[in-house]
């Protein structure tokens, strides 16, 4: 909804935008858009109406996307109207009849729709109401507020995801997370066509779903933060009006502590247990052994069967350790009369019997990677943690399957790697068309360990907005630049529509710096990336639990440095020898540079998501020759596609912009140095700040040398780069992003006149 | 809840402040505090009780204490309890049973506490409940980030309020105001010790309250705009939880269009009549000589009674033109029956019938002015809009009455001419003590003609505060400086509750830029002012009624430019003479910059609130020597007052600032005026653009002519003060606030070398 010139259309439509350089910002983008002239003004006249078939889904869509309408324009709640009949400003033709209002559960079903916009009318056209509603939402992003008022483009859009299953995973387990942030996130679902709610709701350090039957689950095992069924209710709710079905998760056997704190006879070990306060995988595991666990889960499963209509119910099944079963002599002898020889074979045959009692209740079973043994009927689901080679493994057998590996929002990555994953690569593109029609799409998951309900939204957005692209839009698009340019624009709208993942910025910042003028702090924390992977708990000054508050900087700063980003790509440019803006070559590292920059990413052992492959290279490098000699617009936001275009055009502007960001984190250090000696949250924070400034005035010498044509001293340049090395050293848990371009630099200077060719 | 230094307590606490000029920043002002050593932390391991007497009213306060708490310091929902018994670092005792759980009413009750902290233990004593909230309340604003941890310092505070009538009123008629905005300003008023909210629920545009006796009431008088009976008893409920009595007025009998849309019988002439979209005093009024009035208004009072649980009803009675009246051969022929002469005379029999109706449902009638006639019992309270004299008039009579002239923050005021009026002056505080104590304290009011949900917030917020402060602290606080920069806290911290005066201001920017870089806007946006008074109707581009959006700069921009006061400030000082920082003459012009600058403000005829008396000139001016040889704390933010200070010991630094801040103005346009070919709402804006530049350049000039000690030529001092004059003109219906100060540089560079004494 804003406008914003950017080079998405170069690749994608290509056509179109040597007429049209200017295009609208949406993310995911859709299959099929052509750019039209003229647009639709959006006035106090606006008028929408369900033309034909028309359900409750599509009419309280439509209200709510008036009002966003109305919000976003600022006229008040009696202008633009919902008409009962045609004519109207959009008009919203449903072709047939919605699943969802038939049974009452959404399933997956036709998605696609049409959008045409000319400039006196807008028609959606789409089989189903949800295809309707995922066309409003791309009619919201088309607004902008244009010389003649609010309008919209005239476009001609076709649109259909490439996968039918678009999710997001959020662990209320182990921190619980209120109601609103889960709502506010479902709204934020909407906007990006997500359309699978998955909900871990129990895991060792919580049960946060409440059972009539087993009240002690939430009375002894969620220290009384739990969802009411009211509550589970209305969130079912909630999301079925945004097109969003949700499916419950209930971790067994494992990861399942919090069962056994108010029933300790379903683990395998006698109790007392309590809650779990740390964080790992612990030993703890239900009983497969005994008939009163089956019981007990057949009731439970059949309570919570009626709060959740999905016909998906997910039950874990992820990393069982099989310790208690392992020292349990009875659980032993049981293995021995079963002819069961691992604890993998105990597990398959807890998740048989688990299958069937979930089948009985309706439902169709889903499972972690490590559900997927022989035996369990094909109707059931694969989540695959593991990656696509497992995946591909579980199709083969004629299992369905999403992705989840490279779709872990916890580990801090850069949306661009993210964005690079594929559920169909690598081993799954090996696989027959029939095999990958069992590749149902990809799920990103939000663990919880260090989220609370005033941070996950940056954990989960705007990255998560990289993975719905993935997984919605065509997999030739790829262009990682239009990519950022994008979600940059879309993390705006969301916060627009109560995401907090912009607003809680500040505020966090204020509270570490304990007074409002967070400008300085700001100006580091900018730059800074939390420790990536599962290094935060090693390298934690005390022993994290869930009982630590989460007010640090790790906690505030950003999962991914824009700022660092476009600080490398304006080295590269500078760096860019003259005219080289149209090699692939030499684009390819500003690209990258989001994965490129995080020191720990694969320094690390023991890092997760191995699978995922780098960036690929397109984007910018491929820019016409055309581009480059037209300015943007005069109202454009600075990008970092157009300022690596300008920068090719005019190398003393992008080096006076890098001297102005070397000399704000220079300078930033003298304002913070003063906040450690009033609170406390500061002490660890200014180290950072002077390994900030050092780096930064590296960085500026090094300019100085370039610009006089002159050779460093050899000492100095050894000098640089051990403080250059150093400051990469993880500071406070976080990593200073901009160490890497300013050590282009320096070794730039220190090659000489010769080399460096400015 | 930060960290602040500021020089009110020199004020205040002098004898204290000699020691420790670091001080907390309450807002109100306690009647008593004494700052004592040492701290007493927050942690983790933090617990509160209620010692002895204890009611569901100060549990549940307990709990939103704590959750405050931990939302403030990042800490877990786990950590810091609720301890069910002492001991504990927090210990409310209770003495007295309170009024408010006995009756389910909160009345007007002893709202006493004292606050003792120690380094090692906090105590809250209070007779009722509500007294101990306040001191909650109290204990959150002494919260701060210190070396050690977050922390409040060891004090001890006797307080109590002023008045016991402390209000804001929300007109939920002309704009409907939705339940969560209702809510978020219900918890801002429970932050600044408020106690009354008064809710206008129906006008000529819009009937907000279900009734089901009368349901045409808002079927045919909303717009479908309206709260439900649920809803209202949910606010009541929602605001005596913050220990907030709820008023509910209903407008009669003028300023009641929309009960006759559904119900034209009720008015004095026949319909069919629809609701208002336009603003003003309108002709229709109800029928008083029909019984069936009457037993309208009985039925529906009735029902009411039972939603609005509060002893106070409010029953409006301004503004009735009598044209309708006039205009009916029955009514006329009524009137001559009863020897009525005037149609005031008529009002006052249907006051009187009306007031026999309230009473018989167990309420105390309230009314605006108008309805203070003779023969009405003394129980009825006066709500002034027109003055103390006002007041006076009906204390002597033996009428209470509350304060609201002076309080209209629609009217778009600085703080501190709503901080310097006062319920007893001029014509009340002539009455003898027993009079004084009829006068019950004031109410703020916020008509919303031009209020939408988004910016209603930035129209009632900080601004309010100094209204609170005023009428619960002594009449002595009067130190503006003081207040504004506890204000300016105070401000983050309602950000915090969640209140959107600041969040929605970058977010109506962006909307107006039509892109997210609205950083050159900004730059003007923070030094306007939106036309004052009721100027805003007559000077408006199109008429405006209540279906025009309020999406312009001037819904945007603040009531008050509080950069614009700083510069003000910066100026002042730059231009006193040296040494002059002690002189009262020179540091009132300072103080009263926000009024005097805002050009409309007396200009326009008919503009209200002229019984509002100028800010006194306290504050800075008395402040002892020692503190300008002090500078401030190396954390403490820059405050004007501060700035003053240290003005006064570098003048150097001072016109660094002044050039800093006017070259950015001066800049600004360049950024702004390419956005015009984008935006529609950026048209208007562009030529306050170039005013601001054109400003700017004129001060910077005025600023080298004083930096040279050269006297610029007659000719450039004339354009000069021809072009602010001119500036100073209303643009887009707001005004530029820095022209005053740059008019006084101008002046003084003409004044020449030997009077500029730098």
């Amino acid at each position: 909804m804003r406008i914003l010139f950017f080079l998405v259309c170069l690749f994608v439509f290509m056509p179109l935008c040597s007429q049209a350089q200017t295009g609208p910002s949406l993310m995911p983008l859709p299959q099929h858009m052509e750019i039209k002239d003229g647009s639709l003004l959006i006035d106090t006249a606006f008028s929408v109406t369900v033309a034909g078939h028309s359900d409750a889904l599509i009419r309280q869509a439509v209200e709510r996307f008036v009002d966003r309408l109305r919000q976003h324009t600022g006229m008040p709640p009696l202008d633009m109207r919902v008409a009962k009949v045609p004519p109207a400003t959009l008009e919203i033709h449903i072709t047939g009849k919605t699943a969802a209002e038939v049974t009452n559960v959404p399933k997956i079903e036709d998605e696609s729709y049409t959008l045409e916009i000319s400039s006196t009318k807008a028609t959606i056209e789409a089989p189903t109401a949800l295809g309707a509603m995922h066309g409003l939402q791309t009619f919201l992003q088309l607004v902008e507020n244009t010389p003649a008022g609010f309008a919209v483009p005239a476009v001609s859009i076709q649109d259909q995801p490439r996968f039918a299953w678009r999710g997001l995973m959020i662990d209320s387990g182990r921190h619980f997370i209120p109601l609103d942030v889960i709502k506010r996130n479902l709204d934020a679902m909407e906007a990006v066509k997500l359309n699978i709610f998955h909900w871990h709701l129990s895991d060792d350090q919580g049960f946060r779903a409440e059972s009539k039957r087993y009240p002690k689950l939430t009375g002894m095992g969620s220290d009384g933060l739990f969802y009411t069924q009211q509550e589970m209710r209305e969130i079912v709710r909630y999301a079925r009006d945004r097109g969003i079905r949700v499916v419950p998760e209930f971790d067994v056997p494992g990861h399942a502590t919090s069962w056994f704190a108010g029933y300790p006879y379903l683990a395998s070990a006698p109790g007392p247990y309590h809650v779990e306060r740390d964080w790992g995988v612990f030993n703890p595991a239900m009983d497969p052994t005994k008939a009163s666990t089956y019981k007990f889960l057949d009731i439970f499963i059949g309570e919570m069967a009626h709060i959740f209509p999905d016909r998906y119910f997910h039950i874990g099944g992820d990393e069982v350790n099989g310790k208690q079963w392992s020292a349990s002599p009875r659980i032993r002898a049981f293995m021995s009369a079963h002819h069961f020889e691992t604890n993998d074979e105990l597990q398959a045959y807890f998740n048989r019997r688990l299958q069937k009692i979930v089948q009985r209740h309706g439902k169709i079973m889903m499972g972690w990677d490590e559900i997927l043994q022989p035996d369990l009927p094909k109707s059931i689901v694969i989540q695959s943690w593991r990656g696509q080679k497992s995946l591909a493994q579980a199709a083969q057998q004629g299992y369905r399957g999403i992705l989840s590996s490279g779709y872990y929002l916890d580990l801090i990555w850069p949306a661009s790697r993210h964005y690079a994953v594929d559920p169909i690569t690598d081993a799954t593109a090996n696989l027959t068309p029939e095999q990958q029609k069992l590749i149902l799409g990809g799920e990103a998951c939000m663990w919880s360990e260090y989220a609370s309900p005033e941070n996950i939204d940056s954990r989960i957005w705007p990255r998560m907005a990289a993975i719905a692209e993935r997984l919605w839009s065509p997999q030739s698009v790829q262009d990682v630049n239009s990519m950022y340019v994008r979600m940059a624009v879309l993390s705006k709208e969301l916060d627009e529509l109560g995401l907090a993942q912009e607003s809680s910025y500040p505020a966090m910042l204020r509270r570490i710096a304990g007074t409002d003028d967070i400008s300085a702090l700001r100006i580091l924390a900018d730059v800074v990336e939390p420790t990536k992977d599962y290094t935060r708990y090693r390298s934690s000054p005390v022993k994290p639990t869930s009982l630590v508050p989460l007010n640090r900087l790790i906690d505030a700063a950003r999962p991914e440095s824009i700022t660092a980003r476009h600080f490398g790509q304006l080295v590269d440019a500078y760096l860019a020898p003259q005219g080289s803006g149209t090699s692939n070559a030499q684009a390819a590292p500003a690209i990258s540079a989001g994965a490129a920059t995080a020191p720990a990413m694969t320094a690390e052992p023991g890092a997760a998501g191995g699978t995922a492959t780098p960036p690929s290279a397109t984007g910018l490098a491929a820019a016409p020759d055309h581009l480059a000699g037209t300015p943007p617009a005069a109202a454009t936001p600075v990008t970092t596609a157009t300022d690596r275009a300008a920068a090719i055009e005019n190398p003393a502007q992008t080096e006076a912009k890098i001297r102005a960001m070397l000399m704000r984190w220079q300078n930033a250090q003298a304002q913070l140095q003063p906040l450690e000696a009033s609170s406390f949250l500061m002490k660890e924070v200014t180290p950072q700040a002077q390994n900030l400034s050092s780096v930064a005035a590296a960085g500026l010498q090094a300019l100085d040398y370039l610009d006089q044509h002159k050779q460093p001293p050899p000492e100095w340049t050894t000098q640089q780069l051990a403080l250059l090395q150093s400051a990469k050293t993880r500071q406070a848990q976080v990593f200073l992003m901009i160490v890497d371009p300013v050590q282009k630099l320096v070794q730039a200077s220190a090659a000489g006149p010769a080399v460096a060719l400015k």
